[in-house]
């Protein structure tokens, strides 16, 4: 091998070391059985094999892979940074600085092209101009409402939130999935009739 | 939505969250920090991101994205037959088995040509004969290699597994990538040195 390889593997190595890390960032949601919360790591792995099953409800010419690469990718920064619970305005605001720090700090451990790779990766999740970016967002809103409605409101009754709100988060699944935002909206109403969700 | 599409999504989803199951598959080793054993599903997840930034030690032509693919799914049929230690040869021999009826069942929720594709996916990695699926064992093996090396031997010592044993595992590492498999080395002989790890 040579040196300047031996370097580039030694910070991936480092890397990959470091983003163990997201096993222990844990989730307001529970698995789906209710067992326990879930962690940032597992939730990720959940949502790629989400996007791979459901492709076929993204607009056409989404380019897959790629979907798969920024879920994978796109909690990392909640290294530092922490989770943030969708329904707590306060803590979103405050959110941005800390997650432009840690990805400072997290991909800049990686060579630099790779790097640039991982960040433009999460600016294009966060900024969510493309379809890919949309539909990856779209399968991070539906997942917990998807463990929600199957744990009798779950995270929903113990934080409070309402079917308003819930709904507003419906928006961003339409947009990056109008039938996976059609599917996310009627097991919103099944939760407010069966009583798990406030109207 | 049309009534094929829709009967699509309602399969799909119902995978999606048959495999959270996965979340509960406890493996042998520990997370990098030795807190506490890893699940089927992080462990994926994991795999999933060393894939991404080791690409350039794979073969050349090897589809990166396919390894991706493969290492997302590749412990699924777990959640019936059980995480096996690879150094528990007795398990091992019985595992087959049990797999292949956990890929029936399982692959088979899904509409009929996304079992087949899943199916092949992970037919692949296991036959190991495409360069795609040789890099991901490669990592599969490594990833322990990794935490016990961080944790004074950790599974290892536990399971009084030997250096010999460890290194006929490196094998399999180099067969997927040159480069891994002479750090993979170089670890081993670091835990025989430190003497976390029996000759
Ligand atoms: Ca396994």
């Amino acid at each position: 091998m040579t040196i300047a390889l031996q370097e580039r593997l030694d910070a991936q190595i480092t890397f990959a070391m470091e983003i163990d890390k997201l096993k222990r960032i844990i989730r307001r949601n529970t698995l789906i059985d209710g067992s326990r919360r879930e962690n940032d790591a597992e939730h990720s792995w959940h949502l790629g094999m989400m996007a791979m099953v459901m492709a076929e409800h993204a607009p056409p010419g989404t380019d897959l892979d790629k979907v798969v690469a920024m879920l994978l990718v796109h909690d990392i920064v909640e290294i530092d940074a922490g989770d943030t619970y969708i329904y707590d305005t306060v803590a979103v605001e405050g959110q941005a600085a800390l997650e432009q720090a840690a990805a400072d700090r997290i991909f800049g451990m990686l060579p630099e092209d790779q790097c640039r790779r991982m960040r433009a990766l999460w600016d294009e999740f966060e900024e969510r101009r493309t379809s890919e970016a949309r539909f990856a967002k779209a399968l991070d809103r539906l997942a917990p409402i998807l463990a929600n409605h199957h744990n009798e409101g779950g995270s929903w009754a113990l934080n409070k939130v309402t079917a308003r709100q819930v709904l507003e988060k419906v928006q961003i699944i339409t947009e990056g999935s109008p039938a996976l935002g059609e599917f996310a909206a009627r097991l919103i109403e099944s939760s407010v009739a069966n009583g798990h969700l406030a109207p």
